[in-house]
């Protein structure tokens, strides 16, 4: 259970008021809300379209350019045929219900556990138990889904409220034919009162069809993954042929969510960074520079702690958990490294961060291992970033779909023998023998297998025939004209295979939102005021400029003070409305601003400006280049606050 | 007719060539290669996403922070009933004919154009004419298209030249019914011998359905203009109130192309970076920053100029265009040499950039004026900025569609006395009256203009009733017990009005492409090798980091220098193969890499180490951290290789 949310400073967070916060200040906002809106859908506004530039700037750096990933950029419209290949056409789906009597449509799990939580809560209610304090966040959310679904206050049977609980704890186990049972079992009602039907797939991704003969049906990426693993052969050429390397791609993703809620966390359209981190099988997955991350310690959520129902997490340093294999190998281990680094520098509490080890049947489709970095939220523990190890599933499928080599071929230093037994086929024959079943025929033979060569060779030997089952086809026998086996000895100078993928997956929506749970704190005072403390490489404006008044004398410092921050690369606004500085000020804590210049009469006269903290409301005071410069090694992460109040004189002035 | 395109040297542009090293060096790249690709859909390698993405960062810095912008990130997917609103559903559309025999979709326009082209070309040949230098480009799109027809060499009377040469300049302004009589008139066929079936308008937007119950149509946009102007409200509150002001916005677009064809030039998903700068209509559309760009001179082909047949541009300062009202206003024209100012700074050759006026049959169904930016590629001159006045056209409908007023109240200075008709509904008998259609009859009463009002009280005065039409009900008498009409003074103090928009619209991957035409050459030697000199702020990568050979010495100091880079924010690859340097030097050149360091032994022994420019290839050579802060300085764009090389030692060396 998760505990629960607090404020940077440790207090209990009131959710309401930081999302009234967010929407106010329009970091995002319903999309189309003059029309009613689309549920799933969201827009930014100017401080969340900024907060996100500036956060996928610090992933650039911190990936991309430190480790000269290949950062490509593929489109979001996609054939069928790719999605076919990779497993989601048929595998990427939810399971559905609908209301018999009102036609709503449900997704079945949530409808469940929205159900059984209705129910728990209704019990809690009768038996009149006290609410605990670690358990606040989840009986708000419960005693919300027992008012939507009227659930009168009713006492359970010990037994059967431990069973409900179980449920809840593996509800994303359950399948169709599971989900149904329990509706089935616990005798569970949508709002109208009926029963809902029984579950089918709907699959998630939205579909269109592209040209205008609609006969190549498309869709949207659900993942921007495809499109690297599709080009990788032109990445290893770019990249000289060299081995490992990474692509790197950012760009949105679409997801049809059966019914979208919690805001920016599940949503239709979403911003997705991930990296393919492509890795030679045979070299345990090692890592060049993970002696450089070994002793930084993550808090861990192994399988096995969560298969003995645990949710405490082990804080280990990646070396040890490498070792003890906890984290199966160090590429894995370097990346978590990574993600954790990331993280921190863009603010996150590190408190409310842990990594935590999917269940075997919770993983995709495509994934042999995974973690995820999962951050708390008023929501809980929420997976932002997934590791996963898709092992060579992708390129192994799309290679045998379109017989193209998605494959590393490596000069071998020195040669290598292998035996095999290989086979020659008389295509002179197969034509007339088999006529328009040829070519099948002999793809059959060619995709036997070295125990079934071997068979059959014994096969020709005795009898002077085999009998091969070709697909479609049917049943045929071949004689030995038509094809023979033989057991080789053959040199290879060249080693080919196909690379492992190591996929860091960034959803900068969720990371985002976590994010502004995370900085977000309440000032104390005459009224208590929201503060939004991102670190200054982050935050969605780096300065506010303020002259104290509309006086005509502030109006060349500003403009010039503001140019000189601009060419520097620093954002800035100038907010030279007629409210008071102290308003101001409140107005740019709530939206995060790092730093704020005053201009006064002072400034005037001998030109010094002062310069304020976000986080502490210090100021320092002293001339504009030094200020400037100042700001400059703040924002760009070179020095903190404390740094530069030691250096520059500290000022005091009344706020209000 | 277009000018043959050179390259930056002046030399002929050898296009193949060019198109041979953007996808060797993986600059773009067919979508989907491996399954066949499909048509108008490109991704970016490396290199391209790396120019895209420094592409953008000049824009934000140029328009977004240096203007003070509202940036956006609103969703692709949008419910139709928006793009109902906006006119995309009903006017959004292209005309398409099919091959009856073939089955092939031809877009009506284009069909048109081949066939004309490729007759003219085959005329020419009949009459055996030289081909003139100004028309090479030309002559050689027409021999492609007659060879695609297989036309065969037929003379044309003089006069039907003549009239084909017309009707290919103003292609754009035919409509379905046009389109048919050219098909009709000049027996126009298809490859297959066929004449195409009459045009239909074929809608270009991908359309999608969203949630899971299907009854939600949507869209993917075909630009990223309705969010911005959707939020128009919650960001006029954003800025305080405050007018005039821009929102922008960077993010994918999609038209579903007929039959894209041109590369990068016509794509069925392509990034926009569009600004709405919302401005008062009564303001004569002034603008606060116009002196700082009246003396910028600009190419500009006015739509008289295009009336009288002629495409020679007028050169002129902004400031006399707009005095001479050949750009109509002080914002238009602000924006056009701030378009012309950016696009200079990326690089476009500006000998290879234009402003051309849109003639009023062929501007978008929202514009009421537009002038595009067009640069000279290999395809004639582009159209990569459009720079339109949607005046209120969308505020407006959509305000009308969705009953929330999308405008700005101004507080008036003096109140203002103004007289109305103005009238009273009784609402008490209308419910009872017309029951079901109630709303309805009330919604007519109260659109109808003072014009009408005033008719209407006479009629009340006369004969104790009025008739009003109702849409979907018909025709309703009202009498004076209903409605009630009185001739008001009103005192206002507030003016509400509707904002025009100027928008500056921005086709990122056209400008890109364009780009790569402007700075490509061919550096002779002993082989000719392509050069791309794009400006250091742009350039895929800042440096290249090459050791001398893979002595074990190297290694540190490359490490270490490169780290420097990275830390100042300098793009960075290090290419330690074991080509030689020459060899490394031409493929950076190729990829338009801007500078190149070279660690060699000099460098063990003395910590000095050599800076090459792409374009002179003249080096110099100084101790590390003068290197590194020279980069540092060109990169940012505050110094040009000049000023380096008056600074530092010229070193010079063998490349091959």
């Amino acid at each position: 259970m998760a505990p629960a949310m607090t404020t940077l400073k440790g207090e209990p967070l009131d959710k309401g008021a930081l999302e009234g916060l967010l929407r106010r200040r329009m970091f995002f906002t319903p999309s189309f809300e003059i029309y009613g809106g689309v549920s799933g859908l969201y827009d930014y506004g100017p401080p969340g379209t900024a907060l996100q530039s500036n956060i996928l700037d610090v992933w650039r750096k911190h990936f991309v350019l430190e480790e000269n990933m290949l950062e490509v950029d593929c489109t979001v419209l996609t054939p069928e045929i790719v999605f076919k290949t990779s497993g989601h056409v048929d595998r990427f789906a939810d399971w559905m219900c609908t209301d018999p009597k009102s036609g709503e449509i449900l997704r079945a799990d949530h409808f469940v556990e929205d159900v059984l939580e209705a129910r728990l809560k209704a019990d809690k209610e009768a038996r009149g138990q006290a609410t605990k304090t670690e358990d606040k966040a989840v009986d708000a959310k419960r005693a919300k889904k027992a008012a939507a679904l009227k659930q009168q206050a009713v006492k359970l049977e010990d037994a059967v409220v431990q069973e409900y609980e179980e449920v809840l704890a593996k509800i994303d186990n359950y399948d169709n034919v599971g989900l149904g049972e329990l509706i089935e079992k616990y005798d569970l009602r949508c709002k109208s009162g009926e029963r809902p039907t029984a579950p089918v797939a709907f699959n998630l991704m939205f579909q269109t069809s592209i040209g205008p003969s609609s006969n190549l049906p498309g869709y949207l990426r659900p993942e921007t993954a495809q499109g690297q693993f599709l080009n990788f052969a032109k990445l290893l050429d770019f990249n000289q042929g060299a081995m490992p390397f990474a692509s790197a791609s950012i760009g949105k993703s679409y997801r049809n969510e059966i019914s979208p809620r919690g805001g920016l966390l599940r949503v239709r359209e979403f911003l997705m960074a991930e990296i393919e981190h492509f890795v030679d099988p045979e070299s345990n997955k090692k890592h060049s520079r993970f002696h450089e991350v070994e002793n930084i310690e993550l808090e861990l959520l192994p399988r096995d702690v969560q298969l003995a129902g645990k949710s405490t997490t082990i804080r280990k340093t990646v070396g040890d958990a490498v070792k003890e294999k906890i984290i199966d190998n160090e590429t894995l281990g370097y990346f978590l490294a990574r993600i954790h680094l990331f993280l921190i520098k863009i603010g996150v509490d590190p408190t409310k961060l842990r990594f935590r080890q999917h269940m075997a049947n919770e993983m995709a489709h495509y994934a042999s291992d995974c973690y995820d970095a999962e951050l708390l939220t008023s929501s809980g523990w929420i997976e932002c970033v997934g590791c996963a190890d898709r092992s060579a599933y992708d390129l192994t499928v799309h290679t045998k779909a379109t017989q193209t080599p998605l494959v590393v071929r490596q000069q071998l230093s020195e040669p290598k023998i292998v035996e095999s037994w290989e086979l020659e086929v008389n295509k002179k024959l197969f034509g007339p023998k088999f006529k328009k079943d040829a070519k099948a025929v002999e793809a059959a033979v060619l995709a036997t297998s070295q125990e079934q060569r071997e068979a059959f060779a014994k096969d020709m030997e005795t009898a002077g025939k085999i009998t091969l089952d070709v697909p479609v086809v049917g049943s045929v026998e071949l004689g030995k004209e038509l094809v023979t086996f033989e057991f080789k000895k053959i040199t290879q100078h060249v080693r080919e295979y196909t690379p492992n993928v190591i996929e860091p997956s960034f959803g900068i929506g969720r990371i985002l939102s976590a994010l502004c749970e995370h900085t977000y704190w309440v000032r104390e005072g005459d009224e208590a005021r929201g503060v939004l403390s991102f670190p200054p490489v982050v935050a969605p404006t780096s300065v506010l400029v303020a002259p104290l008044s509309n006086n005509k004398d502030f109006t060349p410092i500003v403009d010039r003070v503001s140019r000189k921050l601009r060419v520097a690369g620093i954002s800035t606004r100038v907010d030279a409305s007629s409210a008071s500085i102290g308003k101001r000020y409140a107005r740019n804590d709530e939206l995060g601003t790092a730093l704020g210049i005053t201009v006064d009469f002072q400034t005037v006269t001998d030109g010094t400006i002062t310069l304020r903290d976000r986080d502490t409301t210090r100021q320092v005071r002293a001339e504009e280049d030094k200020i400037v410069a100042a700001i400059s090694e703040i924002v760009r992460g070179f020095k903190r606050w404390e740094d530069v109040e030691k250096e520059l004189p500290s000022f005091t002035s009344q706020e209000q």
